[in-house]
């Protein structure tokens, strides 16, 4: 059986998490917090060098990191990844997207909110920045949604589960989404697909 | 054909130019400075919404941005992009390594010092920050490649052209390769494979 590695609280991990959801795949679930030192221990960087969560762990004991790449290889052969080639690859996009432009500033944003005792050194501007620069990602997004249901067209793929990710905690993270109507009804719909589970779902 | 919208100077365009010549696919090249404003018009916003290079034309007028989903567009069917599944799931793996890891860190360190008179506020904690995160890339870069002869493997892969377009100027941006020494014999080795072109080669 798989095991995951992930945290809890963490959109990153609630990626693989979503989508094993939505495939009904059973797996091991291992919970571990990026905060306490766990992913930073000898015997996690042989698992994974870089020593972040989520990481999957296959039945014969290889492992592979990275949240978006994790959904990628689950994806493959179901519907949450198109067989055409070019939707295939507007899935690719938006999923690069969501790690340059879309994480570093709304995640990234929630966790100062999130820790801000143990961040003195967080500066309003930088707060200023992250809320730009999200805003930014939020707004290429809103004019995909206002031409497609979908990231990648007309149906669920791995691009929405990616980007949901966080999306979903963007007004948490100090985001307006009045703004953004045609993401708003998109986490409505993504979050009304038959399979789906919120962030604190973990298998039993 | 194939149109690219590419930045001679920068290495996420590079990363598709390296490609195609490795491919041996003739295609138009479309010159774009990412300094100049030329990426922000509503006219190439319409091609792309992020304004951001490079960006690939299909044949049909159908628009892909992002580099890495460019690559793997592109690998497609080649040797570049492993048929099996797990290498293949590495590659992705990498690939959004690089980037959340690496180019954020290396790329914007070579830019704050190619582009310092225009950054007036970067500062000294920032750049030495942007050192080590890059650092830390590296690090994981190098267990790796004290492993494997590329980072998926055996074989030269689209992780690898994603990572050289970067990693190749690392010295530029500051970091000193000696301490990495399986990912300096890893440039050699890249360099040195056939169809490999430089970063200012561009299409007749």
């Amino acid at each position: 059986m798989l095991t995951l590695y992930s945290m809890p609280s963490s959109g990153n991990s609630y990626k693989p998490r979503l989508l094993l959801a939505h495939l009904g795949m059973a797996f091991n679930h291992v919970a571990m917090d990026a905060n306490d030192g766990s992913t930073r221990t000898d015997a996690y960087r042989a698992k994974n060098p870089n020593g972040k969560l989520p990481l999957l762990e296959l039945d014969d004991g290889r492992f592979l990191a990275e949240s978006n790449a994790i959904l990628l290889y689950l994806a493959e052969g179901t519907p949450y990844l198109p067989a055409d080639r070019y939707l295939r690859a507007l899935c690719y996009q938006w999923m690069f997207f969501e790690q340059y432009s879309h994480e570093p500033a709304i995640a990234v944003r929630l966790s100062n909110i999130l820790h801000a005792a143990n961040r003195p050194d967080v500066r309003d501007e930088d707060m200023q920045d992250l809320l730009e620069r999200g805003n930014k990602a939020l707004a290429v997004m809103e004019v995909q949604l206002q031409n497609t249901p979908f990231l990648a067209g007309e149906n669920l793929s791995v691009a929405d589960i990616s980007l949901y990710g966080y999306s979903h905690s963007a007004e948490r993270a100090g985001f307006d989404l009045d703004d953004f109507p045609a993401v708003k009804s998109w986490l409505k719909r993504v979050s009304a697909e038959p399979g789906h589970v919120p962030i604190d779902w973990l298998p039993e």
